[in-house]
């Protein structure tokens, strides 16, 4: 396991082990102990979340949630792409990478989350360090922004209407750093 | 989102809300605040495990470990097997369930753990809170122990050979509770 650094500033790439064999494989998807000693910030995961994707290149995303995530598939691929839409200076910076089962990233509160899912029946899960809730209160922007000049892998498959209807950067309120 | 008592003390299900729509599906297939008000213990995950199966009728288990369990499907289908190896009066006592992406598992400490995979392609993640090691204290005992006699729907494709030498319940070291 080798943890990464990206042009996104706290957004984290982390190489897993996976084991593989007659069965199948096996991965420790996330393990606290050794992942934060290798520089992984100790996020404390109150939710697990899942989403399948029935149809090779079906995306998701722009979504900038209050909260960190840490991404990764349990099956099939996908093209994962991220945009820092925190106030400052890194603003509108991006990154992407495939998201295969050695690869999970680990995504800090506003910097926005999305990826293409690049075989039928892709498995993506993730963690997050706050329950979601229907009304808090997200920065998105549109996967389809020229000016974000994300390269997916396939044409578009399926896409939710709610991310069809997001702004493009320039029209993007800025996330503000958390109150305390 | 609705948590069930069965024979096995300790051992939960839980049948989860999943939303379907174009994509796929997406499920919370861990919320804390939620869960724990319904009735789960708040068992504090330090990892999370995904397996990968690659083929219809592989089998993994039966597996004790000193630590309590989340179990799940991210892909496919699988039917899970558990068995009380717990000191006392329960030991001995199974539970066995189909785990579709609706249904969860909370496995506490000392009760074993098994799969079927019913898809090709299934991916089973869990959630554990203590850290594996390899030379944790296992209590394991043989998937095909007649004594058992768990309905395994499929013919055993996959198994491993460590799973093949576990003993019969009969020859069980039962697990002793946790030293405090
Ligand atoms: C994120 C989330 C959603 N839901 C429900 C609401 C909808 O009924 C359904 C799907 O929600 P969407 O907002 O359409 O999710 P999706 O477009 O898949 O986006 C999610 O996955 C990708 C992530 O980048 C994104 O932050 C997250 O919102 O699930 C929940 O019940 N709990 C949640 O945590
Ligand atoms: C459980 C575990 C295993 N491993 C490694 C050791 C092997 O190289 C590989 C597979 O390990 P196995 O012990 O063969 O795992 P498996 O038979 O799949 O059993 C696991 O999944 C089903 C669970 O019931 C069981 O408790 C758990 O041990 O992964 C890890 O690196 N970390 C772990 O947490």
């Amino acid at each position: 396991m080798r943890i990464e650094t990206t042009p996104v500033p706290g957004l984290l790439v982390v190489h897993l082990d996976v084991h593989g064999d007659n069965r199948g494989w096996f991965k420790e998807n996330w393990q606290r102990e050794k992942m934060v000693a290798a520089g992984l910030p100790d996020f404390g995961p109150v939710q697990q979340n899942i989403s399948f994707n029935a149809t090779a290149g079906t995306i998701r995303g722009v979504h900038a949630e209050p909260w960190d995530k840490y991404v990764s598939v349990a099956a099939g691929r996908a093209f994962g792409a991220w945009v820092d839409l925190r106030e400052g200076d890194a603003f509108g910076t991006t990154f992407w990478t495939e998201l295969d089962p050695q690869t999970a990233v680990f995504v800090p509160r506003g910097v926005a989350n999305s990826f293409q899912v690049l075989e039928d029946g892709t498995a993506y899960t993730y963690l997050v360090n706050d329950h979601w809730s229907a009304d808090a209160v997200y920065a998105n922007v549109n996967l389809l922004d020229p000016a974000l000049a994300i390269p997916w892998p396939l044409p578009v498959a399926e896409m939710s209407d709610k991310d069809r209807a997001h702004p493009v950067l320039a029209d993007v309120e800025p996330m503000a750093p958390r109150r305390t």
